[in-house]
């Protein structure tokens, strides 16, 4: 049997995780590589997370009056010439359509700051029109040549990207981070993924931002994975797009803007963190079908347990049960759906029967539990809540367990080599960010976080100044 | 005051509808031209409604087995030769991006057909596969040449396409009917537009079909337009693309494919419908805000009003109303709101204060009831109910008053130069077809509806030979 057609895993996650990861995504039919070299195809069984992700998140932002909205695939060059710094962060991953009559060439937005901003300088005239607060959901396209990545490197992916423009500094500081707080939100309720919320230094911002805020997770294999950012983007496209607005001192002013994006990668952390060597484990809370129901059918009582497991479908219907009768033996379809991360199995047999209980299996544990018929829907309420918390539990763990302080640069590449996310007083200097680099494989710094001790005793890990921040650096996706 | 600045629409629908429709549909802020020539920015109002229309269609297609997924932007070009009717079809509207590192062009999908049948390709193997059933939202190019027309002829818009596969040709034939069927309840019951399903001619068809189903409606300008099609692929594609089963006969064979799509631009339908002079008006099903409350606040009573009128927001919460408490006049507000759509107007006055009463204006009659607030709820849910029924009516009055049954060439003219929807016997030669084109100022066939009388007695309108079908023929967006 070829290792493509096996049913399930055939590399360990602590064996060979650059291995399992791939394999994972493909079997458990998350995504699959497209003929199109560095797309990938998002199949139904991760797609419907992003739904999930979608729908959780328009209901977040609507509460902070962001609207959604959709803007053109295409950006003149023009436009990324006007914010200077912009141009170049992102000049290398751009991909240009073929002329046809237009005299200027056209990009494929891979970020889309200065198509939005140009309807904004036509829209905004006075401060009345201010906050103006838009998100948009979409496709970007940025040309990566390093090797693809399901989730989490590829040339096309889906994101959301807010943009809102306010009348004042203060305004713009204070809602930038409340939305870097909304992604931790999500990260942590719905992905059970805990997350690091900080400051990027100024070799890792945004092309054209003041200052850009960033939530990061920590992945198994000792790399930290980028989550979600939000910028600052301070009055530079303001003044490069000529948004100006009258204010209430009928004078003219530049706004404040900032972005904020999170994407598709997010579901391939999620499978990073949650997975183990029988597949994907859903956090109940993005799973679409939270429940499967195996019964176990032999030709005496097959009708009998048809009927029950029927009624248990629909006694369930609000966790989107699946109930699965094909033609396979249980125990290939146990497999199956652990592969797919179903949060919870039930298994509906003869001995159940004369029980008047099911067997309930949960993902997470895969530890087995009795149940009588009376206490079902109690007990799989329970159950799905200790799943989420336990997942959360288990990753908030494993994170603590990871995190290094480190004083000197022989620590901290002991520590990198060790995988871990290492925290180090930091000067903010850049070149000491690039010797710390160099020095120890590639480590990049990661953020800042948000929470800093009082005051900071230690010196610069890598030049003994004295340091201005703890930060945090690891190797990276 | 500049024509611009005008709070108001400066045209008439009836006196120059070719200027009343882009003025309305920037002044409602429904969408906006972009600085990249032929593309457009759909705005949150009609965002909205592309919104409603996705969590409608969706809820639909989940219950006929239809999963989302998400497939490349990037096509390559030999995908596109594979099927040379299909490749033929879209040659000229395609978009190309510049060749980077790659061998061969990529086209920015004009729609999907080939890249989502190369991984059918790879994950259809037997007859336990099919049907397979995916559906895909997101955004398309095609290039067009002729002027940009917001919603209607744009180089990118949003659409949903579906993609199914089955075993044989009834099941196929079977479900194309579906979803075309779903498509005119969609219309019908949320944007209250009737439509004609029917069959497209061979000249009409889809590039790479056996066949094209499509509804149609007819827009108040005398052009009919496409709403959404459902094409019967045939086995085309599957032989181009070797998409092969294994099927209970233990033998190999083609599956059956069809795609169906439905597109942004039925939001231009419903805003030409359905507006007057006075803006667009939103029938209440597809309307996110089904109500606006504008309180009429004087010195004296302004605590009063405004506390109950935050009462009424509360009670009214299921029909995310507006309360509307910006520092214009009353005046103003009714006009803003009436432009941009809101289907109940309430207003809250001193008067209305003492009389323990609100006002209520329904948008499509614009008429005044004046309503108990113990009886407000049961009210509005009354007036919605008959307001989303009226529209519909008056469109289906509309429709059919306009559509003439004609036998002969001279007829045909002249009902084409009067802006009618044309019902004509017509013996399905494509020769006919081009000469009709030709001699009546460009009028096409739209379709040959599935209703069709049990005999035809007409020859065919422009050979004189026996008609096959009672064919529809009119100018068209």
């Amino acid at each position: 049997m070829s290792k493509q057609s096996k049913q399930g895993l055939t590399v360990k996650k602590d064996e060979n995780f650059s291995e399992w990861y791939p394999e994972l995504i493909q079997k458990a039919e998350f995504a699959d590589y497209s003929s199109v070299k560095g797309c990938m195809i998002i199949r139904p069984n991760a797609y419907s997370i992003w739904e999930k992700i979608q729908n959780y998140f328009n209901q977040r932002i609507e509460k902070l009056n962001v609207k959604n909205a959709y803007f053109p695939l295409f950006i003149p060059e023009s436009f990324f010439k006007k914010e200077s710094e912009h141009a170049q962060g992102f000049k290398p991953e751009v991909a240009w359509i073929e002329n046809k009559e237009e005299s200027e060439r056209l990009a494929i937005r891979p970020t889309s700051e200065t198509i939005i901003y140009d309807s904004y300088s036509k829209w905004i005239r006075s401060h009345r029109d201010l906050p103006l607060r838009l998100n948009q959901w979409g496709n970007v396209v940025r040309w990566e040549t390093k090797a693809t990545r399901l989730f989490l490197r590829t040339r096309e992916f889906l994101w959301q990207e807010g943009h809102c423009i306010y009348e004042t500094k203060e305004e713009c500081d204070k809602e930038t981070l409340i939305y870097l707080k909304e992604y931790k939100k999500l990260c942590e309720d719905l992905l059970a993924i805990p997350v690091i919320m900080g400051k990027k230094t100024e070799k890792e911002k945004f092309a054209g931002a003041l200052y850009t805020t960033s939530i990061e997770s920590f992945m198994p294999d000792g790399k930290a994975l980028q989550m979600a950012t939000s910028h600052n983007l301070g009055q530079g496209f303001a003044k490069a797009f000529n948004i100006k607005y009258l204010g209430k001192d009928e004078k003219e002013h530049y706004p404040w803007q900032n972005s904020w994006g999170l994407s598709t990668r997010t579901i391939g952390a999620l499978a990073m963190i949650h997975g183990d060597d029988q597949g994907i484990v859903l956090p109940p809370n993005i799973a679409y079908n939270k429940i499967v129901i195996v019964p176990i059918l032999f030709d005496k009582d097959k009708e009998k347990i048809l009927k029950k497991a029927n009624e248990i479908k629909i006694k369930l219907k609000k966790y989107n049960p699946i109930l699965d009768i094909r033609d396979y033996s249980p125990g290939w379809k146990f497999n199956e759906w652990e592969l797919k991360g179903i949060p919870i199995r039930i298994e509906l047999g003869p001995k159940d029967m004369q029980k008047k209980q099911v067997t309930l299996v949960r993902r997470d544990t895969r530890k087995k539990e009795f149940v009588k018929f009376s206490n079902l829907s109690k007990d799989i309420d329970k159950m799905l809540k200790d799943i989420q918390k336990n997942l959360f539990n288990n990753a908030s763990k494993f994170l603590e367990l990871n995190t290094i302080y480190v004083k000197n640069m022989d620590d901290l590449k002991r520590a990198i080599k060790n995988k871990k996310l290492v925290k180090a007083p930091f000067c903010l200097n850049t070149k000491c960010e690039d010797k710390i680099k160099d020095e120890a494989d590639g480590a990049k710094s990661i953020n800042i976080p948000l929470d800093q001790p009082k005051s900071i005793k230690d010196n610069c890990v890598y030049c003994n100044t004295k340091a201005k921040v703890i930060c945090l650096f690891a190797k990276s996706y």
